[in-house]
This record gives structure tokens, sequence and C-alpha cells, in this order.
């Protein structure tokens, strides 16, 4: 729905504070302060917990969940309880403290995939997660309160509700339809082209019908596959030049917005879609993909209570700006 | 799901920009300034469009839908589209640009409440609108663009998901258990007496378990009715008292935050829910109520991505230091 003319990205610029230059737990040299190291990318091989990584995976040291225990999960009256158990790790993406995600270079965003992909597989082995959520916040105002370029992984003992919902409704149209949901988006966003952002021929970047947030975006691989974790590393390097770009387009045209990156892949097999009848189905039915949005509105009373989002940017006039955006020009 | 100490009411305090002096289109004498009112309270009779109001309503000057037009709904590919048909009205609840909601008389917030009341009896009459959506931001952190004490109804030709969500719960609750969900939760709360804020035989004001935001308060009249518009000009009354108050806890123990409040009350009876099997239902299953929560966290990725809400501050300590505020001790 929209009503006159579209908000453009100059009415979206945002002040940026100077980036801290105070002490750091992320930089080489302070891993001392950091939990123990689960992962790290080592080139040169030196030693665990001292300078010379590339990409370094910590426990965080105040986790949303904590690892220890079994799941408790019981009735309250009416209410349902569990106890808060999960894993919470930290992905620091670089050594460099001043370097963000779309400055890195492909190679470098490849390792970060790899650790993504490392920890989804070795967190899958414990059966008290049913989720593995990766994400990533950048910049103040997407709550990222270090700004030094690291990503986060929370493993969850529920499958999350919105990640729920994502997966019945693919579930659904497989049921009716026998084609994964996702193929058909990607196949009508191709023929249509006016959503689309970018089309390499490995990944498709568009701006989602119907958009939630201005200048949100799908990055979709066109070979489908429900399982991220099971990319090869020449995918993952494909998906690094995608991001790289799609981060550098945002960033051209929205003068460095804070933004959240969510990866969405399939649920371990030991979940509530581990059942039969859901696990055989899954590789069909689900296609990962990675959900980009920058934050540039606030959510207030309508939105939180409504569900309805006002988006005051349509996606086809997003997919024309960023299409013409000059990845290498920032002018902050 | 807690983990350690919960974030006290101090954590959460933030500055405060002094009111904007500038020209308010709110203000008594600024009435040409704004489109025509639909509704006043004008307790001397002076004449529309001029000052002598108490309360008063007007269509939003930049609507989020537009009034003019029919219905257009129709499918693009795999895509639903419909065109941005609603109301998008405000009702300015106090001729005084400086007094927010929780200043002003019993009195006079039942004025406002009673705009709610015969605006949504009025809106109820036009078919295109399947929910009619009352609300309101106080302060910037809550996205409230003009400070002027004001709420705002966007009536909407569709019913909200989250309002559907909602219905659907109470009626699935009903059809098993042929008792209203919401005067079960309340007799809970009762019972258990840890999460409630205050009872005052009329409206019961508590901490919902496992909140989403932290000083999240459900406000819930304990007489079982669906429909807010139906409410007396003595429940109005009754609920205004109980609103300033709440309003007053809020900003005395957590220093005046922006919040947000949402009227939660029927559909009109011919939306979907006034088809037979639905509406002949609707009054034993459903309980109108009210939300209200302050604006003190960000969501960011994790929130957006999964549905789920990181909430530093338990519902049993918030009702702790609510029930404990002084109403009429502010220390900005």
């Amino acid at each position: 729905m929209s009503l006159g003319q579209g908000r453009r990205p100059q009415d979206f610029w945002q002040q940026h504070d100077p980036l801290s230059k105070g002490f750091c737990p992320f930089c080489p040299g302070n891993e001392s302060k950091t939990p123990l190291e689960i992962y790290t990318h080592r080139p040169g091989g030196s030693a665990p917990n001292q300078p010379g990584w590339q990409v370094r995976v910590i426990p965080n040291k105040i986790p949303a969940l904590g690892i220890e225990g079994e799941l408790d999960a019981r009735a309250e009256g009416l209410y349902d309880r569990m106890n808060g158990i999960g894993a919470h790790e930290l992905i620091i993406e670089t050594p460099e403290h001043e370097t963000p995600m779309a400055d890195l270079s492909v190679d470098q965003i490849t390792e970060v995939l790899k650790a993504y992909r490392t920890r989804m597989l070795d967190l899958r082995n414990d059966s008290r997660f049913s989720y593995i959520f990766i994400f990533k916040n950048c910049g103040i105002g997407a709550a990222a309160n270090i700004p030094h370029s690291h990503s986060q992984l929370i493993a969850v003992p529920l499958i999350p509700p919105l990640i729920a919902t994502e997966l019945d409704c693919c579930r659904e149209h497989f049921q009716r339809k026998e084609r994964c949901l996702v193929c058909d988006l990607i196949r009508q966003e191709r023929a249509g082209k006016e959503r689309v952002v970018s089309d390499d021929g490995s990944f498709l970047v568009y701006a989602p019908y119907a958009s939630r947030f201005p200048f949100e975006l799908m990055i979709t691989p066109l070979e489908h596959h429900h399982d991220f974790a099971a990319q090869t590393d020449k995918q993952l390097q494909l998906l690094a030049g995608t991001l790289r770009a799609s981060l550098q387009r945002l960033r051209s045209v929205l003068r460095d917005p804070p933004y959240s990156l969510i990866l969405h892949s399939a649920p371990p097999m030991h979940s509530r879609w581990g059942r039969p009848d859901y696990w055989a189905m899954l590789p069909l039915n689900y296609h990962w993909h990675i959900e980009l949005a920058p934050k540039l509105t606030r959510m207030a009373g309508f939105e939180w209570g409504s569900g309805f989002h006002i988006n005051p940017t349509a996606p086809e006039e997003v997919a024309d700006f960023l299409r013409h955006a000059d990845l290498n020009k920032i002018t902050l």
C-alpha cells in the first residue's frame, strides 16, 4: 500500500558517532580478557588464545542463555516455563578494530562464513538445541554494543516462533504445489526484475515484495538447498562476494546505516522438525537464505500491537536505488 | 528464562530533551492549521474548529492510509496486494501543550476514552474497515513526532496479524475449555499476586508472565466483556483512574519513559470475525484489554529474526517495583 512519494535514501541518513578508541576485548593482544576461544582461523598456525587469528569464535561473557544443565520444561498453571539453556557465541570477523564487514576481502568474509558453518555443525550434536540462530548487528542503532565487527550465534532449546512460521509456510506450500516456495519466489522475481538488486548466477539479491522495513533485502542461493551448513567452500566464497557487494550498496546509498543480518537455515534433525514426516520433506520444501535489514525506522505502538509494518520506501524503488549504487563510493 | 540479577529501573533512565516550544498544530488557536475536526468535547459549547475544546479528534494530515475509494484486493503472482484504504485519526487529549496523559485529571482522561469509544462506534459503520486500532505513542523514543499529548486511531481493511492471532488463541481456548482465556489469566494472577501491580476491584493491572519488554503491563477489566465500545461512562471513568495511576507508577519508577499504549477490542461484526460461527462466540471468548509498554530496549537482529524477546527484568520484579512506586513523586 502506498500514498504519495516514498522516502528517498537521503531521508534516512544518520549522524555517526566516532568509533570508540577505548579498550576493545575483541582486538588481538586482549585474548586473555575474553573466555577461551572455541574456533579460530589462524593461517600462520599461531598458538590458541594468542594473536595471529583472522577469525575468532568465543563464548559470550554475558550470555543470553546458559550452556550448563539439562532442559527442564514445565507448566506453571496456564503458562509454559523452560529454563534458559543454550549457547551464545561471538564470531569476531577480523583482527582489525576499525574494519566493517563491507570492507573485508571476499576471502576474509568467506572465512567468517566457514566459522558459521563449523559452529552450526558442531552445535547440532547437542540434542538440547532445537535451532542455531546466527545473526549480526552492526552499528549502535542496531544494538551492537561493541563496534569491532562481529556476528553472534545463539543456540536455543525451542524453534524460534518466526522460524517455525516460515518452516510451516514452506511446508504447506510444498504440500499443495509440490514446489519449493523460495524457488517459486526466485522465479517470479527474476522474471519481473523490478525488485532485483543483483543476480550473479549464483545468488539473487532482491527487495522483498511488501517489505517490512525500508531497504530490507533477501539474499537467496539460486540452487535449492535447505541447509547452509552443507554448502561447499566454493558456495561460501560466492556468497561472500554477494554479501560484500550488498553491504557496499547499502553503505553507499544509505551512508553507512546500522543493520542486522539474519541467516535462515534448516533446524537440526533432532528438533521437532526431525520427526519423520517433517524431516523427509525438509530438504525438498525449505531453502536457506539471508535477510539483511538496515535499521532506519522505529517500531512503535502500531507495529508492536498490530504486526503490520509501515514502510515508507517501496521495494521497487529500493531495488532501483541499490542497482545504481556506486560500490566503492562513500561520502560520510 | 533468567540469568543472574535482572536490570533495575535506574538502569533504564534516559536523558530527556526539553519539550519543543515551537509551533504546535495541536494547540488551541491553531485549529485552522489542521484538517477539520471530526469530534470534540467542548464543555462550554464553543464553535467548531475554534478554541474551547477539551478533547479534539482530527484526520491525520499525513495519513498511513487514505480514506477515499473502494477496496481492491488482488493477486500479483504469488503475492497478495491491496490498496491502502483506511482512516487515520488523531485524538488530541488536552488543550495544554505541556501536560502528559499522566497529569490529566481522571475526568479529562475519561473524555479521551469517550472519544475512543465514539470514533470506534462511528467507524464500525464503514464496512470497508475490518479493525479499528487505537494506540498512543508518548515520547520521542516511542516515535511520537509531536510532543503535545495525543492518541491515534487507524482503521484498517484487514484484521492485523497479531490481533488475528490473539482472537484465534482466545477462540481455541474457549472451544477446548468453555472459558474465556483472559478471565482464566486474571484468576491465576489474582491468586498468585506476584505479578499484580494494582487491583481496585474493577481493573487488574499486572506484568504479564514472560513479558516481551521490561515493565510491560496488561490492564484488564475484571468484568468479562469483548467490546471496549460497549463500556458505560462509569466503566470508562474507572479505567481512566487505573490508567492514570499506572502511567504515574511507570513515570515515578522509570523517570518519564517513552511508552506505547494499545487498546485491544473486538473487531466489527462485518469483518471476517462477523461470520456466524465466529460472531456468536466472540462475546463469550474475547475480553478487551489495554497493553502498556515503555520503550526501554532496542529490538535488533535476534528479536526481528526469531520472534523471541530478551527481557532483562522479570515481571515479578517489575510488579514489585511498581507496587511500591510513589505515584506523585517524580525526580527528573
